[in-house]
């Protein structure tokens, strides 16, 4: 069975997934950039973003199963953009320029409908505006029989853990306090009941964490 | 310089340093025991509560550090006991028996006075109703020039965190989910600004981290 999975999802010492305050000059809230320095030194996150070079070792290891088996990724608005509301003259394409990093169809979640938005190298954008469950058929389907990502951000994880669509989720806790932002287990109602660690391993700069369904 | 120093406080991944509910039957809350399964499977932390055997390493590096140096303790009072309110007719003499596990003397910050009360083996406790300054004052004292240890719980830490009076703190991050309780890294209001990550160590079921005042 296909799976939905988190993947490469860092959070702080004190728990935030993101810093505070996202706008233009800080897709990741402010001081969110010090949760991802760990995945873009890994050879396969810069592989991923055209840059050559890289570290290889654990965190490249799980970096890598980041992209494996994964043919369809699910974000959230916020993680395709800081407009609010309305989308506007359309003319924000997402954060990553002309060849965002997925090479496969993404599914943005938002209330605003919205024509596809076809990018360079496989990457459309399909803008889905009636629910979590409905994104989620709709990216199984273009998956194929592969998995599908759950990018973020913070608030969409929460969504889709409370209604226990998660198959698997990987933490990568970083030993920084950012002090604010958004929590990733806050707002889960009966707690993340139902999900167990199976598996915990280290680097020297990150505790990962691979979570599954019971 | 004498130091205030957390010890071996262990949190779950979803940040929560104790279970909830505390009563008579869940010192640690319900399910908090889960957090110090680790510490309990060490041979310093067996030897301080009188039994033999236990794991060497990383996990008891760590275990025996939180014995070493330290002269005095600082509890708060749901440390010492499930009791609210006055302490009635004084029976309760702690968690932890005739022999308490600390073998130096023990400030318990209370609103309501006590009079001293001396257990086996050089452990008295002392309980200080003027604030947490006081207690540390009087720790500091009673340590002699060697260091106090902070032992918790969750809501203590977070008032000397608050006032920046702690200058060292061990937190052992547990591959589990609580789901509830009480978080560690909360109530904090400008966060825990000023501190930062010095040393980060993991065993297969613990990842450690040491923070120090910047």
């Amino acid at each position: 069975m296909p799976k939905l999975r988190v993947q490469n999802f860092a959070i702080s010492l004190d728990g935030y997934g993101a810093g505070p305050d996202q706008n233009v000059e800080h897709p990741l809230g402010v001081g969110g950039e010090r949760l991802h320095e760990w995945a873009f030194a890994t050879r396969s996150m810069r592989r991923m973003h055209g840059m050559e070079g890289g570290e290889t070792g654990l965190d490249d290891d799980f970096a890598a199963r980041g992209e494996t088996e994964i043919a369809a990724t699910i974000v959230g608005r916020n993680m395709f953009g800081p407009i609010r509301g309305s989308w506007g003259d359309e003319s924000w394409t997402g954060w990553w320029g002309d060849d965002p990093p997925f090479h496969h169809p993404v599914f943005v979640l938002t209330h605003h409908p919205r024509a596809p938005l076809t990018m360079e190298a496989g990457t459309t954008f399909h803008f889905v505006d009636d629910g979590i469950e409905a994104a989620l058929e709709q990216a199984l389907d273009a998956a194929g029989g592969a998995d599908v990502r759950l990018g973020g951000g913070v608030a969409t994880i929460q969504q889709y853990l409370r209604a226990r669509l998660i198959d698997e989720m990987h933490v990568a806790i970083v030993p920084t306090l950012l002090g604010r932002g958004e929590r990733l287990f806050d707002h889960l109602d009966r707690g993340p009941d139902g999900y167990e660690c199976v598996e915990f391993a280290c680097s020297p700069s990150v505790a990962h964490v691979r979570l599954a369904r019971a």
